[in-house]
């Protein structure tokens, strides 16, 4: 199992895993489309963001997108931003998603992050265990707004 | 009363305004140095990250950084997160943070964003009556691990 930034033909495979996702699957289609096409080539192109996957032999199992924020707080220091974290059903249990989030970790420190975080939806209790485990604290309320 | 992108020259206004904060004051010095000129550099040069602050006729009472963060999710719309939302103690009550995320929201929609979030510290109750009036759904628990 290796951790890489992901390529434009991991992108049937990352949407098979947002789709199968209980909370993904009302807002996502696993057909890749122009404007998925176009979503990855964004987040491609842009040093501050990277969408990882973790893959076994050749199959994608797991992703993740990675946000360094730059920031005034803290001394002007980066923080790193987790969103869409998923491990394929069949390959939970595995501790992939515990490897793959301490290797974001890790390459957050490397790269001077003063902070890691991200939120997960209040019905994600096993999410929470998870990321409570890895040494996460639940200090917020995450806040959001559909526009 | 405007909102605008930050200039240089308003770092210092800024950094009184974070450091200022009940939990900033343990984090960060009102003193511009090299690293906060360069934290300030960065965002400003990142077309993804926009440090806004609310002008009083020349004084800057009020600030926040947003972030649009391109993602796979809800087809592959951008989110806006926002940092960083502070205004002058004496001028609270005067619904200029409110304005000002009314501000954000407008931008963010404009520019396509399929969702507006944000976290904000359990202690502080102020803050989640306000994000809740303004149509936040505490929905996600905010999970952060210092690096």
């Amino acid at each position: 199992m290796i951790f890489r930034t992901a390529v434009r033909a991991d992108l049937p495979a990352i949407l098979e895993l947002l789709v199968a996702d209980q909370l993904g699957r009302a807002r996502d289609r696993a057909v890749v489309d122009e404007t998925y096409e176009q979503a990855f080539a964004a987040i491609d192109a842009d040093p501050r963001n990277e969408l990882i996957v973790g893959d076994d032999d050749g199959t994608v199992v797991a992703c993740m997108q990675l946000t360094y924020i730059p920031g005034l707080s803290r001394h002007g220091a980066e923080r790193l931003q987790v969103e869409a974290v998923r491990v394929r059903a069949d390959r939970r249990g595995q501790r992939i998603g515990e490897r793959m989030m301490a290797w974001a970790i890790d390459r957050a420190r490397d790269r001077g992050c003063a902070m890691a975080q991200l939120t997960t939806d209040k019905s994600r209790a096993d999410a929470h265990r998870f990321y409570l485990r890895l040494g996460f604290v639940a200090s917020h309320e995450g806040m959001k707004l559909a526009l």
